[in-house]
C-alpha cells in the first residue's frame, strides 16, 4: 500500500520530490496536476467553512518578513532544535532525537549540556559515518535572509507560521471587523521551517503550506462559544493529557462532555468538531482521527491549553493535521510591548488585550491523508474514493470512439457540464483505458457518449466505487450529476441501470 | 482620485503596506479581506481559463529553491541591477537610473565603469544627504539564504520567477500530458525580486504574485496556433519595435495583421488577444491597454520576441501586465546542459528540444489596475463598478430593520444564494450605510427584505451602479440573480421597478 501512494502520486501526477533534475534536496515537493487541483479544494473547504460559515476575514500578508515581529514572539530565541554534527562527514542530526534513539530514554527537559554529556558518556558517534560528534548547539529554524541592498539592508525571515503574521495586522483588521468581538481572521499561504534532516515527505517539510485562523475574544468569553450548542452531540476520539499521565488510551466522547467534565472550553471543543467534520468532508477516514491534548511538558510556554487532531497514518505512525490552542493574550501583549503601538481595545468601558483561540490547519499532511484514506485496491484496479467535494474531477466526458462525430457530441455535454459549474474534464483515450485512468484520479463520474447517443439523446454514466453504469436522458444530466453529488439521488435510482 | 484609492484601499481593507506597527518595510504589503476575495477571483479567471480552455497543466513548486536551476538560467550571473551607495548616509540608488535622471540620457548598454565615470564628471552626489557616492556594482536582485545546518548546508534562493521552476518537471509533466505536443503548464505563486528601493506600492513589490504559462511546442509550429482563426479578427492597440524605432504611435489593429505582416507569431498573437480578453473580463478598462513589443535593446538575450501588454493608470503610467515571450531553445536546452538529463523528445522520430512560448501574467498589477478602472464618483458616493467575474461579492443580503423578525428572514435569503453559488454576503447595518458600504466594495446587488416582504413574498434588488430597485418574488431571486450575472437579463426588464 505504501509503494502504491508514492507511486501513483508521482506517475499520475499528485506529488513529488522537488529539484529531481539536480538530485533533490530533502524537504520541498512539487504538487502536479491532480495534486494542485486536490489542493485547492481542500483549501477550498477550509476557506468557505471559516468565511462564509465562521464570518471570519480572510488576509493575504508577505512570506518573507521583518525580523522585529519574530524576535517580539519569540521565535527569534525559542524556535530552536538541538542540533549537533558529524566533524568528518558533515551530517547534522537532532542531538535529543539521536539520544533518545541511541538510548532509547526520553530527553525532555534536558539541557544542551546535558544532551551533550550523554553523548559522551555513551559514546554515540555519527550514524552515518562513524566519526566524532561536535558540540550540541541550538539551531534555529527560521530561514533567515538580507532585504535591500547594501549598510542599509535589513535582516529578513521567511515566516514559521503565518499567525504572528497575522496579529501585525490586529488594529487595522479590528477596524475593518467594525470593532466586532469575537473577531475571526483567516490566512492561507506558504510557512518555511528549515529543519535538520527531514525525510517523511509531505509529512515533514522545509517549505509548507498551511491555513491558519486566528480567533480574537473576550477573555471571559471562553466558555460561551455562540454556535457550541449545533456541536454538543458530535461525538470524536479524544485523549486528554490527563489519560496520557495515566497511561489511558482514548475514549468517544461528546463534544459537550469534554466541557462539562471540565477537560477544555468550548471555543476549542467547539473547533475540534468542526475541524473533525472538515477533514471527514475532505476524505479523511475519521475512525483514524482522535483529539490529543498536548500534556504540561509539551505545550508552548505561552498556550494554556492545546489539542492536536491526529490522523493514524499506515505509513507514516500518528500525524498531527490541525493544532487549536488557546494563546491567550500572549502575541497581542507581545506585539504590543516590541512595537509600542496600542493594540487593546475597549471591553464594557475598559481597555483589554483580547485573547487568542488558534486553529492551525496544515494543508499538505491533510492532503496525503486524503490520499491514504481514499487508496482502494479492487482485484483489478486501484481508485481513489475522493468524495465530491475534494475530487480534483468530479466528471469526466468521453466519447466511446474518437470518430463518427461521437466526439464533437461529447464535447458539447462537456461545454454544458462545465458552463453548470461542475469539475469536469473531456478525455478522447480509448475507452477502458480511459476508465482506468479516471478510477486513478479519483474521478466519481464517467460519462460516455456512444453510438446509441445519437438514437436515444442519453448517455452513460459511470460510478467510479462499483463500476455500476446507468442511462441517462442527456437534457436531465446536469439535475442528475447534481442530484449523485449532492448526495440527493442514489446511483441505481438516478437512471436506468445498464446491465 | 489617487488619494480615493489608497484611501479606499486602506479603509476598506483591500491593501495596505504591511509591518506598519514596526514601521514598514517598503515593497511589501498585506491583502485585507476584500483584497483577497478580490485577488483569488483575478486568480481563478486566469486559472480557468488556461486549465479549462486551454488545456493547460496546473502545478505548485517550491519558492524556495536550491542554487543550480538558477546558475543555469543565468540569474545568478544576470539578474542584477547597477547599484551605488553613499558613503555617508548608506543610501542605495540603482546607478543607472540616478544617471538618466541628472543627466536626461539614456545610459542604454553602458557598463559599470562607464556609468561611475558619468557620476564622478557630473558630480552627482548622494540626493537624499549630498554624500559622495562609492563604486558601481552589479547588485543580484534574488533573495539568498541556506537551507539545512552546519557545513553541510547548501545555497538556497528564493524564486524570482515560476517560469525556471515549472522547466524543472518538464520530464515528469511530458511523462504526464502523455506526450502530447504542445504542452501547456502553468503555475500560480510568489515569486521574490530584491529590489533596490521600491517606491510604487502594489507595482512594484519584493514579493509579488505571479501565473506563468509555459507552452512547450514544436519550433516549426509557431505559426500555426489551432485556435488561431477565434482571434484573428479580434482588434487590439499595438506599438511595434520598428514603430518605436521610427517615433510612431501605437495604432489599432487586428490580431490577424499583426501576423501577415510579419510582426510577430501566431502564438504570441493569439495570447495578446486573449490576454485582453481576460483584462477586460476582469474589470480593466480596455481602451487603456496596448500590445508594446520589446525593442530588440531591451529584449531579454534568451528571447526572440518579447511582447507587453501595458496599462495607462493614471497614478503609475504605463503598467506591465503580462510579458509574453518566444523563448525559442534556450531554457530547456540550459537545463539539459547544467543538469545532464536528456530533455529531449520526439518529434518525427528525432529527437528535439521543444521552444516555449511564456506567457508571464502578473497578478498585483492587474488587481490595481482592475481598483483603478473601476473606482467610479457619484456626486455624492464612491463606488467600484467591478464586474461579477471578480466582484469580491456580487449580492449582498441585508434585512430593512434589526427586529420583527426581518433578520431570521433575510438570513434564509443568505443560505438560498450560498447554496446556490452566488458570492455573497450577509449584513445588518443601518440599510443606508449598508448601501454605502457595499458601494465601495463594489457589491453588485442589494437584497433587501423589508415589512413588504412578509406580505407579498419579495424583496428589493438593489444595483450599484445606478442605484435603481425593482421588486422580485423571492421564488424567482436566484433565477433572475443569475440572469443578470450571466448578462442575460437587462436590469430594468427583470422586475417591478420600484419608483
Amino acid at each position: 500500500m505504501k509503494a502504491d501512494i508514492l507511486d501513483i502520486a508521482k506517475r499520475r501526477g499528485f506529488f513529488w520530490p522537488s529539484f529531481e533534475i539536480y538530485q533533490g534536496c530533502s524537504g520541498f515537493y512539487t504538487y502536479g496536476p491532480l495534486g494542485t487541483l486536490l489542493k485547492l479544494r481542500i483549501e477550498k473547504l477550509i476557506r468557505d467553512f471559516h468565511v462564509m460559515e465562521e464570518k471570519c476575514l480572510l488576509i493575504e500578508s508577505p512570506i518573507l518578513t521583518i525580523e522585529a515581529p519574530w524576535i517580539a514572539s519569540g521565535h527569534k530565541e525559542n524556535f530552536t532544535d538541538m542540533t549537533i554534527e558529524c566533524g568528518k562527514c558533515g551530517e547534522a542530526y537532532r542531538a535529543d532525537h539521536l539520544v533518545e534513539e541511541k538510548t532509547g530514554k526520553s530527553t525532555n527537559g534536558l539541557s544542551l549540556s546535558e544532551i551533550y554529556k550523554i553523548i559522551v558518556k555513551n559514546k554515540i558517534k555519527c550514524p552515518k559515518c562513524s566519526g566524532n560528534l561536535g558540540n550540541v548547539y541550538e539551531y534555529n529554524l527560521m530561514f533567515e535572509t538580507s532585504i535591500g541592498p547594501g549598510k542599509n539592508r535589513i535582516a529578513g525571515v521567511l515566516r514559521p507560521e503565518t499567525a504572528t503574521v497575522t496579529y501585525l495586522s490586529f488594529k487595522r483588521l479590528f477596524e475593518i471587523g467594525r470593532k466586532r468581538i469575537p473577531l475571526g481572521v483567516v490566512q492561507f499561504g506558504k510557512s518555511f521551517r528549515n529543519e535538520i534532516s527531514p525525510r517523511q515527505g509531505l509529512i515533514r517539510l522545509r517549505e509548507f503550506s498551511q491555513a491558519e485562523v486566528q480567533f480574537f475574544i473576550d477573555p471571559k468569553s471562553k466558555n460561551k462559544h455562540p454556535k457550541f450548542n449545533s456541536v454538543k452531540n458530535v461525538q470524536v476520539f479524544v485523549l486528554t493529557k490527563e489519560a496520557q499521565k495515566n497511561g489511558g488510551k482514548e475514549a468517544k466522547m461528546k463534544i459537550r462532555d469534554l466541557v462539562k467534565k471540565g477537560f477544555t472550553n468550548q471555543w476549542i471543543a467547539y473547533y475540534l468538531a468542526k475541524s473533525v467534520q472538515l477533514f471527514e468532508q475532505m476524505g479523511i477516514d475519521k475512525r483514524k482521527l482522535r483529539c490529543r491534548q498536548h500534556k504540561d511538558d509539551e505545550r508552548s510556554f505561552y498556550s494554556s491549553d492545546t489539542w492536536d487532531i491526529e490522523f493514524l497514518s499506515d505509513m507514516f505512525g500518528r500525524i498531527e493535521l490541525v493544532g487549536i490552542a488557546d494563546r491567550g493574550e500572549y502575541d497581542l501583549k507581545r506585539q504590543m510591548e516590541f512595537s509600542k503601538q496600542d493594540m487593546r481595545v475597549d471591553i464594557d468601558g475598559k481597555k483589554q488585550i483580547l485573547n487568542i483561540i488558534e486553529v492551525a490547519y496544515g494543508i499538505d499532511r491533510p492532503l496525503f491523508c486524503v490520499l491514504e484514506s481514499c487508496l482502494k485496491k479492487d482485484k483489478d484496479r486501484i481508485y481513489l474514493s475522493f468524495p465530491p467535494e475534494t475530487a480534483p474531477h468530479q466528471v469526466a466526458v468521453l466519447p466511446l470512439v474518437r470518430k463518427d462525430g461521437l466526439p464533437e457530441k461529447a464535447k458539447k455535454i462537456y461545454e454544458m457540464l462545465k458552463t453548470e459549474g461542475f469539475y469536469v474534464l473531456y478525455d478522447e483515450e480509448f475507452i477502458g483505458r480511459a476508465y482506468y485512468r479516471q478510477d486513478e484520479a479519483g474521478t466519481l463520474y464517467c460519462i460516455t457518449y456512444d453510438y446509441d447517443s445519437l438514437k436515444d439523446q442519453a448517455v452513460t454514466i459511470r460510478f467510479r466505487d462499483n463500476k455500476k453504469q446507468i442511462r441517462v436522458k442527456i437534457k436531465k444530466l446536469a439535475l442528475v450529476l447534481r442530484g449523485l453529488i449532492n448526495g440527493e439521488l442514489r446511483f441505481e435510482k438516478a437512471g436506468k441501470v445498464v446491465k
